[in-house]
């Protein structure tokens, strides 16, 4: 974590893994699974995504095993939602609206990942993609259902334009820390726009 | 393999490698897939915990590419099930005695090689318990069904009383030998307690 | 890429790349997904087996994100296959036999890779076999159906066997690039002859 910096999106970025983390235990109790079940989805859910980016470039071990920190999230997270099931329940908005800064956060660390290691904008943008949704998808791989990131109003296109909005703002010289919030700015709001106007890509009919 | 102590249970180790093989056989014949199928799926069940446990510490290449004895006793013990199954399935009680013990010692070995790599204790269960389960969880994944250690009863819960146990054990200075063998036994027999009286963690209903 | 020789077969790999894309986004549209999720199927199809490969021998990162060259590639051919679908579908059997060409170039040059890691023949064989293979059975797993090459007619098989061949030839010192090309021959005449005459190796009935 200390070779790039992430300083000003640390606080955000443990509110994303917090609304992974909720999300994941949500989808995991309306499958009933047993407590232990419910807190392996809720894990995968909001580490998957860095692990798959970790894996991918050979930064291992990978970010959640070098301390405690993130376990200890999501593991307080997904009891807290256990146990106030009711009471969150009734805060459905509030958590689609983590969900989505989660989403915008997670998409800028893993570009500003890739591009420590000196990967090309293009993968950056890949692996800011890869990880803002591969946890929504190993979670509904194991849970069996065809991933939503798949079928939904514009999910993983919005983390794809939010990364060009990205490398466009630091090509005309938007200072860093400008351009960052405005990436995660952008990905939370073109999720609450998509959502809202039920926007989503064409399928395919045969 | 050769930089932390495993000599004292290594043949315990082949012992469970060769009962997850017979596990993933069983289910894949009885999914009905063709031989090669049938060898996949005994190799995945085997091998996969590990797998991921390497993946994540960055130890590579994993354990079971760096010879060939693995692979060997996967393939033997796989197809000896596919010829002799009539016979085997008659002994569905030694499996289950060989997949609990094999649980146990692949989570004590995940755990060694998580402290053996300097990591924080959490994170060493963790990783004990992946190497256990993840096998299983790969298998039904590719099987098209939803993993049984979110459904069974107690499983993955009990190699995270089992990893608990063993910095009880250490913290109290128990010798190191009798502490694996403790929480190899502690979980083979929590295992098979869970099973012979149906004990689980409750279940979420709506 | 630079450190064990594929020159005289980048071509043909290329080949191969762009027939999994297709291939891919073919399955992906059958489904229904949209725009987004058929191209995370086509890339995934294409580049599957050699991110696993790279995954287990360690050498990250992975071969697609050192260069924009295999994203491109795959962009572009599931691009055109989305816009010219009519026209793509009737070229139903030039597909299969580029598939089966991908098939034996990819098995190939994963056992080469193996072989530049001094991975054990047998090793080496499995690695082929996964570069062969993984890309179509993570496709299958995202898709949520049992991956066909546990059902289809002989598809590993043909990687196995043409790796036992590719020992053989260079142990009787047939020079290294004839030895190469006959591999990729076989499998991919193995795989025509094989769906030609629905040649499957035998289910388990209970």
């Amino acid at each position: 974590m200390e070779n790039y910096n992430i300083s000003t999106s640390e606080v955000i970025e443990v509110l994303g893994t917090i609304a992974f983390a909720i999300s994941g235990t949500f989808n995991a109790m309306q499958r009933k699974l047993d407590p232990f079940g419910v807190l392996i989805i809720a894990f995968v859910t909001a580490i998957g995504g860095g692990t798959v980016r970790d894996l991918l470039i050979g930064d291992t071990p990978v970010a959640w095993m070098r301390d405690m920190q993130t376990c200890l999230i999501v593991l307080f997270t997904a009891l807290g939602t256990m146990f106030f099931k009711t009471h969150v329940q009734k805060l459905k908005i509030t958590l689609f609206l983590f969900d989505s800064l989660g989403l915008g956060l997670f998409t800028m660390v893993g570009i500003l990942k890739g591009m420590a290691f000196g990967l090309n904008p293009g993968i950056c943008i890949a692996l800011g993609t890869i990880t803002g949704c591969f946890g929504g998808i190993i979670r509904d791989t194991l849970l069996n259902t065809i991933p939503l990131v798949f079928r939904r109003e514009i999910y993983a296109t919005a983390c794809i334009l939010g990364g060009l909005l990205y490398y466009l703002l630091i090509e005309i010289n938007v200072e860093s820390v400008v351009a960052k919030l405005a990436v995660v700015a952008f990905i939370f709001v073109l999720r609450i726009v998509a959502v809202k106007f039920k926007l989503s890509l064409p399928k395919f009919d045969y």
